[in-house]
């Protein structure tokens, strides 16, 4: 076993593990970081197709006040597209197949006010939380204490609206409304703006693609230090001492002064801590499991529902296929259509075999989009459930009870340990942008103690 | 790094893994146990103190239909006692302290009403469910999309009579409502028949109490085979083949043909399996978090409550004393008084220095049973939350959308490796008996294949 040394450990090189890595950089300080997989970008996967196609299989898009990202976008001069926004957008309920434009699909007066009112509810709701400290609302106990299911039976009154907005839920949490407590959605809504930011395209999350994907940019802003970075060194364990701590990976032993962990909280219940992590931090990490992210790519020759008038975008009422978007963009001719799978029906659906997951989503999207949606150039899907360094995406979720008894744990220190994650970020907490802001607020901890 | 080579590897040296081992002994078959800490018993913990009181730490109780513990009571010769159950019972509530008999506090009618309607409609519910498939109950998914605390807010209607079911519910599950899906709840209460039985000491599951305690029950069980199992030896890492599995612990490798896990769900998920769990069955052990589960015991040189006609058993509203029994027994004269602390009372009373956490515990006490009180011969608390081979207790618990939706994943087998533990008992989940039958269960699996 091979030992090494170094002031900062760095555990997990997705984008807050680098983030703090470069901040650590920049200061001047002496790091290193292990990374269980053979590469880097964690929760980001970017892969270049046979069919030219160039996809992000993990986090995709950038909103435009996600600030930390797009310094990084412009540090590495990276070029951007908009996703495709334009035309037509189709609702398929039931038998009924219907267009609309904008976020709202186009239903009878009354479901739609219904849902306009549910959101705009829910976003006031949102409006009161803060992101630094949910738990001291004063309805916070109240609001974790029910899933966000029951307050949707409470508020929502036309089945159309619920079932349109639980699968907005879904394509936000990679969560059913049941799983998770009412004050986790309301921090984490207010935490990248509020609802309507979060499953809008146009100035929302949704807005930006990048060129060469989100694992590329993650590299480029690691390329010139990646000799800092041991790839396959799962952590094993980790000892503290007064004088600092002492990792075991696969085949390196690292003593180091502090370390930062950059992974998703249910992984870090399986790191041999010694002493072992104090018992609020663990029973945290018990309860916040990973969401259930599928993507599902259709690569076709074109982009052929463009010239039918229709922007790609499908939202449906039959599982597994409830959300599509075209994610082609100006350098290809390819038409790239995206499909959302989550929560319990990603789980379900990922353990069928390939073909007969391919036959289900084609048959839906033929039936929306016509007989030219038979026959893509290719098929490709990914559950980040079956990733054992991930355990799931996009982020790891609280229920209820969760936030307002362990939340402020979240950032708590342990010794000499950091602890970084998007999980833990107070701003788009459980997407890219609070993954760097969390690796930069951990390297800062460490910074401001010498 | 020491080779063993055995038919059946069983992981986990408590009721479930030493019930598996009997059964496998009994039928001939070579097994080997590893178990994680220095002494087997798993969530049994007894202890001899140095006042001379015997205490159970761990699980205590045994109920009369829990058959399964009862055989091995008698197959042990172990002498038994009844929990002391006569006199009076006191509740406090605000400032006001009131004594009663029987189960259900004395409270004014309007909330007697309300709480003993509240007891039966849950009762009514839970009879309705199966414990082998209670996800098959027609409103299975409803009553998985709300906590338990949504239900009480729904149907209880007095502020105090929900906060006494609140109490029972703590006692039960060390959780608190807010943290549990109604329909888990509900599985539990028919897993050990109704919510009456779990929460009652006559005819209940704090019936009785063993000589030399539940932890003295297992080792006697086991005492003519401790060669088969090897203590200290945490499991790290698991590989299977089509042959059977290879299992890695601290200081051993050991081949099998069959593996059987008889450890906490959220234990598994530390391990290292190769190749990886599947993910249905990895998202469910990120969905059972273990309870908070707290035992203080105070050591009197009488019982005197007895005398003043109190049977020792007090509600409380007043954190950290809500439940107290008397645990003394015929073959001593001490007076022995247990405190249960749970949920989110345990987690946050155990933080607190020991000093602070006798100091308030005997305040409250005194101020229910006067100066008598303040003098223990003895004080002892024991937080499992803080117990790196279990994570909490009394057992692994579901919040919304889990047993629905992951349930049936309890009982299945991964290739070679089958899955004991009380959490995937049918009867008396959460409990010794559960405990015991899941091991019975698991070995069964292993030996109708050959």
């Amino acid at each position: 076993m091979k030992e090494l040394n170094t002031d900062v450990l760095i555990i997990g090189a997705g984008y807050a593990g680098i983030a703090a890595a470069k901040k650590l950089r920049e200061a001047g300080k002496d790091f290193l970081v292990l990374e269980a997989r053979d590469r880097i970008g964690g929760r980001t996967l970017t892969e270049n197709l046979s069919s030219g196609a160039t996809v992000d299989l993990g986090a995709k898009w950038v909103g435009p006040t996600q600030h930390l990202v797009w310094e990084w976008i412009k540090e590495t001069q990276t070029a951007t597209y908009d996703t495709y926004d334009q035309g037509k957008n189709l609702l398929k309920f039931g038998d009924k197949i219907s267009a609309y434009t904008g976020t709202i699909p186009k239903i009878d007066p009354i479901s739609l006010i219904d849902l306009g009112l549910a959101i705009s509810k829910i976003n006031r709701l949102s409006g009161q939380i803060s992101t630094s400290e949910p738990w001291n609302h004063p309805k916070a106990k109240e609001y974790d204490a029910m899933t966000l299911a029951t307050w949707m039976d409470k508020h929502l009154w036309t089945a159309k609206a619920k079932h349109l907005f639980e699968i907005g839920i879904q394509t936000v949490f990679a969560a059913d409304a049941s799983e998770i407590s009412l004050l986790f959605a309301l921090f984490y809504f207010k935490s990248g703006d509020n609802m309507d930011t979060l499953i809008s395209i146009k100035n929302g999350a949704q807005q930006t693609i990048l060129k060469g994907g989100t694992q590329g940019l993650v590299k480029k802003i690691a390329e010139t230090w990646m000799d800092k970075i041991h790839l396959n060194e799962p952590l094993m364990s980790l000892t503290q001492s007064d004088e600092g701590i002492m990792a075991e990976s696969a085949h390196l032993r690292v003593k180091a002064k502090k370390c930062i962990l950059a992974i998703p909280p249910v992984l870090i219940n399986t790191i041999g801590f010694n002493p072992p992590l104090p018992q609020q931090k663990a029973q945290l990490y018990q309860r916040m499991p990973m969401g259930a992210a599928m993507k599902v790519y259709l690569i076709y020759p074109t982009p052929f529902w463009r010239e039918l008038s229709f922007s790609g975008q499908i939202v449906s009422d039959e599982y597994p296929l409830k959300v599509t978007f075209d994610v082609g963009h100006a350098d290809t001719d390819l038409g790239i259509l995206l499909v959302f799978v989550e929560g319990n029906d990603a789980r379900n659906f990922i353990d069928l075999e390939e073909q007969e997951r391919k036959k289900m989503i084609l048959e839906r999207v033929e039936k929306i989009f016509g007989h030219q949606a038979a026959n893509p150039v290719q098929y490709l899907d990914k559950c980040w459930t079956e990733e054992v360094y991930s355990r799931g995406c996009y982020t790891g979720l609280m229920g209820p009870n969760t936030l307002t008894q362990l939340g402020p744990q979240l950032r708590v220190p342990f010794k000499h340990v950091h602890f970084a994650g998007t999980e833990t970020a107070e701003k788009w907490s459980g997407y890219l942008d609070g993954a760097i802001s969390s690796g930069y607020r951990a390297a800062s901890e460490i910074l401001s103690q010498n």
